[in-house]
């Protein structure tokens, strides 16, 4: 199943994508795809409905992120060996974790919002998943079992915020619209296999990151289980899982979004985002 | 004024404190202290309410954490110069930020859970506020129009998990338990001026924290201000703004947390909490 949510931004409704890649509306079913509707249960109840007994939605709304209101925004970085050298940082030995902020999330495709004192703003393509089950000290089956499905994530970064303007990476990952997702929540009985899945990201027509989850050091599962040593997780917390190289602040000499570049991004089976950047 | 959260974990009822120290109940007035109670128009609205019109809460109910459902946990590190020199850090030029998980709040006078690999268990008193008024790009004193209102949190902390697992703070500060507030939340008006209150935290009857808001390098309204250059802030938000001397990792040698221990903490016209600390 893919699921998504379309209108304008703060209004959007629930909605799933049919065997014909039509927007079928699931407002008259579910209030919203949040926590509270992809649990296990939740999705189980979607997957009984004749799509084609859904109303159709005409022309080509607006998509927004297509998770509303998680608890938490968790990022792991530096997690593909790869980009890890890029950045000239050392392979971690278990995964680093921060956050962004949930008023980072956004369509996606969104404008990226410049912030108004930004100079090294970034890219970077992600494979992100969704939490359907409530996780404290689950192991790897537990959690792979938890994960309610995959999506395309940019965690658009600040590289001055993040790391030159003292404390944590938190500073340089939170900023309004920095967190598209989407453009659909591919169930994870849909995605099947996430350990090669091609990744991709363009700025103005030229390919920067062109990779694979096979690259990844720490998978999914492994990911959400070790999460779950440090704090629980619930339905709706979304986990993005690391980019492969590729960034602007991988290249000689770094190469920095502005005013009307335009993002492309994708992962196979998971949909395209497009954005173009904008100033706050 | 002075509201709080009642009852059992996860159903709890917003109240307000009459002026004899009695809970009242205002959930036939509003449905929870959140986002969407504390705005200015909000708090006008229960402001107008006579508290003895409203139900009188019998017995000695669990107080839940003052706010509920914040859409970010933001915290200030490092900001009394004091115990930054305590910790060995240089004093920062900006505020450092980072970020607790959600999931972390808890009532004031909720058990301090352990996490099971954990060795070098925390605590931090400080002055916390909640934004009333969404905010983006504000100046000072805007910012200071968009405080709701102030309270106590403990800023428990993991000191191996937070300084020696790689990667940033977040995964020492975000676990279950770590972020009791309240016992209420003290309106702005209520609270006046923050510039010099009195803050205690005590081990097992023994003073470690004794401090005062006097020594604090960045104030509450700039650090909304600055905030708001980074991201923007919703109503319900919540952000710390970090701790004078005497925590455990700053004293020789090191004190750390265990089960048992009891700890209680306050600030000057914001009330104490009580915390026992218990295994996960």
């Amino acid at each position: 199943m893919k699921l998504l949510r379309f209108g304008p931004n703060g209004t959007e409704k629930p909605g799933l994508v049919d065997a014909e890649g039509k927007i079928r509306d699931l407002s008259g079913i579910v209030s919203d795809i949040d926590g509270s509707t992809i649990t296990p249960e939740g999705l189980e109840r979607l997957r009984a409905i004749d799509p084609s007994s859904l109303p159709l939605v005409e022309g080509d709304p607006r998509l927004g992120a297509c998770v509303a209101r998680p608890g938490k925004f968790i990022c792991i970085g530096l997690n593909y060996a790869d980009h890890a050298a890029e950045t000239g940082a050392a392979i971690p030995e278990e995964p680093i974790l921060f956050m962004k902020a949930t008023s980072a999330l956004s369509g996606p495709n969104d404008p990226i919002v410049k912030p108004r004192d930004a100079t090294k703003l970034d890219w970077e393509v992600e494979l992100a998943f969704v939490v359907g089950t409530e996780c404290r000290y689950v192991d790897e089956e537990q959690a792979e079992a938890a994960i309610a499905g995959y999506f395309v994530c940019n965690d658009v970064s600040e590289r001055a915020f993040q790391l030159e303007r003292g404390g944590t990476w938190d500073k340089g990952k939170g900023c309004d619209s920095f967190g598209p997702i989407g453009p659909w929540l591919v169930t994870a009985d849909e995605v099947g296999d996430t350990s090669d899945l091609h990744m991709w990201l363009e700025v103005n027509g030229k390919r920067y990151q062109d990779g694979s989850t096979s690259t990844m050091i720490f998978r999914p599962a492994f990911i959400l289980s070790y999460l779950s040593r440090f704090m629980s997780l619930q339905p709706g917390d979304i986990v993005t899982t690391g980019t492969p190289p590729g960034v602007g602040l991988g290249q000689t000499p770094n190469v920095w979004l502005h005013k009307g570049d335009r993002v492309a991004l994708g992962i196979a089976g998971l949909g395209e985002q497009r954005q173009e950047v904008i100033d706050a």
